[in-house]
């Protein structure tokens, strides 16, 4: 953009790189930056330098970790009998957050899709057949996304890991809390009769 | 959160103290900025801090400048005749990017707010009389926000220059381009038609 200096336009296309982050976003961002206390935007920067150069992926279950087991899988509160299994492990904070789940993950590193290219060999689930393996595990919980690629996925671990004996089960569609029947899609609406239960 | 390497609540919570991001969204940026390449996050991280360390007040107009004077006052060809009021460096590229202005800028540093404490001694208005003394001006735009803070700025900085003897004119309120008069606020519409022109 003319009349910018240069540190500023380089700042504004950085953060142009993340997700949802437009044009504009990115110039807001970048002039509220610049209001700021240089030791805030300082933490910033180590902050995202940190982050990227000292988080690994944990060796047990692939979430991220800082050292070579994830703090969950380091946990000895955890239950070791239950894995759930995720796509990505920017998807687990989300179930951590329900406080409901006691047991430990398994990340699988994307799901199955043919149009991206990424195949069985892609999909971290050799060492999920290995933990299985190991003994000790009851329930395999497949939280894979409900749309078509989460689905293939699900079907697939769901065909390598039953034959090893573990009960395996999927999380449940249906119509989300607090919505209205009115402007469900037809879709989600068949999901959630399908699955009806006993009230 | 638990489950979380420290590195990432770390950066979530950097992330957070940026405007219009809150949990969700810094932690959607914290998760992308992991699966990204460690130079991406490299770059972003040293632009920040660049920006920062490196951007500091022009010393004629108040805007963001790596050097004493900034891009726009070090050009010869802008038209040093027409100084553009605004209250914040921030305002300043929304400007630009309309193309139709070739004058100079001067900015505040914010609006007359008195719930906020800022008062006629927090504005950069001593310099803008200097500018215009030096000579040479024959026009001062106000263009701070139609809002009572950015209207009471205008007739605080028009009370101060006009017997300075340039020309002083503000930027019209009307309806937006693209708007429909049936969803205009009432005080949007009585501006329009105050300010109506020979057709």
């Amino acid at each position: 953009m003319p009349g910018l200096a240069e540190p500023i336009g380089r700042l504004i296309d950085a953060l142009k790189l993340l997700p949802g982050i437009g044009q504009k976003s990115a110039t807001r961002l970048a002039f509220h930056i610049l209001k700021r206390p240089p030791e805030e935007a300082a933490a910033l920067a180590r902050a995202i330098q940190d982050a990227r150069s000292r988080v690994r992926d944990c060796a047990q279950c692939g979430n991220f970790s800082e050292g070579e087991t994830c703090p969950i899988c380091a946990d000895e509160r955890r239950d070791r009998g239950t894995i759930c299994v995720v796509e990505e492990a920017a998807n687990l904070p989300a179930i951590e957050r329900t406080g409901l789940y006691q047991g430990l993950y398994h990340v699988l590193g994307g799901a199955l899709s043919p149009l991206r290219g990424i195949g069985p060999e892609e999909l971290r689930v050799g060492r999920l057949v290995e933990r299985i393996r190991a003994g000790g595990v009851r329930e395999i919980i497949l939280a894979t996304s409900p749309n078509v690629e989460g689905e293939a996925t699900a079907v697939f671990v769901a065909g390598i890991v039953k034959p090893l004996g573990a009960r395996v089960t999927r999380i449940a569609q249906g119509l989300p809390v607090g919505s209205e029947i009115e402007f469900t899609d037809d879709m989600t609406l068949a999901k959630a009769l399908e699955s009806r239960r006993e009230f």
